[in-house]
């Protein structure tokens, strides 16, 4: 039984993806069928990125994620297929599967043709006349000769990179995204925390250091903490409230982490 | 295994459409069922009208399609099953499933009985306590006498037509909807502009010509253009913006459609 | 098959909500999986509470609810599961089960433990880490002695009582939540309204007058009435339009009913 998952910007209102979801099942009537999102802000291919990056390694082997936020529908960009070896997408080639690729670079990445028996490529909704019919032949095992070209340079955009002074150990970190409670996301994992035995310094947002707690429950006062989310990034945080809407935040806006003891030679952070 | 989809206007938060799958399950443990919309503008009949008809045709046979967009719920407006032989669909008799109708002039249309074993009419909630069990009896083969009675004048609402000046030979049509990018889309299908020839005309909207593009992408400037979408209807675009929002367009701002050339008599079009 | 509903404040957009349907597809691929709502404002337990209690009686025997509004997700607060003898819930123990738990008094009420083969509480996503776990073990009849601890007294919100005035006979009931139509609906029922007679008094908002209507669609006029709901609970309504953007209608609100002819002795109503 396949399991196909949608993750869109089209909402809900205008059909269309009820048209895709109606398709779905007249090829396969067995078939579980997974709503992830229509409410991928329009044209937010940032965050129709995270969103499935989110979501899709939850799902039984052989899942096929469909993903289409797609602005340049009908235009010449490419229209992608890949196969990591677990899990099977489709979507338009413009970055959208960015940190799919980030994280799996061995899969098989493939064009699609431009028409086969099953579809034609370059009309005004290519979620229901090509993604939808591609992702239905993965689904009956269709040989990936009939339906694309393997490609090796697919569209992966570029994400900020955090940065660290080697003088002073000082590392500046930024928002990259907002979740729906306004807790604002940044681009410092865990990992690189660790890596860089950052313990020993405090975070500034503006002129504010921000505690850094373990758990969003464990402040119970109005000020911003800062905290590693379940994906393990930096985010800043406000107990119960939007720290994006109080604190007036932006993408891009920068958090700065001081070392507390100036830097002596032997712990200088090597980036 | 039978197939419900549900498209109505009630949003999820309040769970009243969780009751009403909860109902389906229970009668029918296997069913699938599929959300099309629950984010229909509150009594907003025609678009609720769209949204069915762009994703209906996509489904298995003998989908049972619920549709409530209800205003006059509890009135004394009449509560339809429909047959288009292909088909299912219980509604409100308010004109929701105008589109449907109007595609399918011979199906069987029939008033769901006030009161039967399954269900009592005139309730504050027709969806769980009326469209539901309606659905389900429909899906067990239950016998359409015991369920309702023919009729033959279901409501089908008036859509605006387009204008056609047989002296100068230019048309005007109309935006009848917008979807969730802000596309305005007009009442002009393809199958008009090809008999009436209208390739060799300027589109205006207000004083400005609009060209005529074939994709989305391909218009990579800020300015607005034509192209006739996925439902073959012209519609105003603008490259991933909103043209609706931008150009302050509202429902009924018209479009006129102007020949290059002065009518000959040999060219007149006839309406 | 287990069916497992979902009832959360997390929006579709950041991908939460997709992971925990893929890892509750992983440990039960052939399970039913429902979205009841992801659109509870967020860290709004009342909306929560009341959005499952609307929907989960229709939904067959052994269905396992899974409930996350949680502002104080990841602090020292209980983690519950809850057998009603017919359904199944996980939730935060912050009252959003409470309208559940006033329906069912004698529930089978289990603190989940914080450590566990399968989970471990106190991350910051415990609907993935912790609900969406104890929900699959349940789904597997395990045993609940793996799984929690009997406890018995969660936390209930307290209800806005109704005032009656025992030398006037006047009842007092206040606007407790709106619905997506902007319905005011209050804490009066229909089962109180009955027991205390008040067929015979007025219905005052402010200082007009409500007129009692027994549907939506037979007052055609643009001024509010009365009605009691799906739910059998006193609400304000205004045809077609939203109520509580009109009259600037507020949580707390109350609505006074008088009685139309002053009491006597005989007619005194025992609260």
């Amino acid at each position: 039984m396949s399991i196909f998952t949608l993750t869109t910007d089209f909402g809900t209102q205008d059909g269309y993806v009820g048209a895709i979801k109606g398709y779905l099942l007249s090829q396969h009537p067995q078939a579980t069928i997974i709503d992830i999102s229509h409410d991928i802000e329009p044209h937010n291919i940032h965050q129709g990125a995270e969103c499935i990056a989110r979501a899709y390694h939850q799902y039984p082997s052989a899942s096929i994620h469909i993903v289409v936020v797609d602005p340049g529908v009908g235009s010449t960009r490419l229209a992608l297929a890949v196969n990591t070896g677990k899990h099977w997408f489709v979507s338009p080639d413009n970055g959208v599967l960015s940190e799919i690729l980030k994280s799996h670079p061995n899969s098989q990445i493939y064009e699609l043709h431009s028409e086969t028996p099953w579809w034609r490529k370059n009309t005004s909704f290519d979620g229901l006349f090509l993604f939808a019919p591609a992702a239905a032949q993965i689904a009956r095992g269709q040989s990936m000769d009939l339906l694309g070209t393997p490609i090796r340079d697919p569209v992966i955009y570029d994400t900020p990179e955090i940065e660290i002074d080697q003088t002073t150990g000082e590392l500046t970190c930024q928002v990259t995204s907002f979740d729906r409670f306004g807790n604002a996301i940044t681009n410092l994992s865990l990992a690189i925390y660790n890596t860089c035995k950052l313990e020993e310094t405090k975070i500034y947002l503006r002129s504010e250091i921000l505690p850094l707690r373990r758990f969003y429950g464990e402040q119970c006062t109005s000020t911003p903490f800062a905290i590693f989310n379940s994906d393990n990034k930096l985010e800043v945080s406000l107990n119960q409230k939007s720290v994006r809407r109080i604190l007036h935040l932006n993408l891009g806006d920068s958090l700065l982490l001081k070392p507390i003891k100036p830097l002596d030679d032997a712990k200088q952070i090597s980036s």
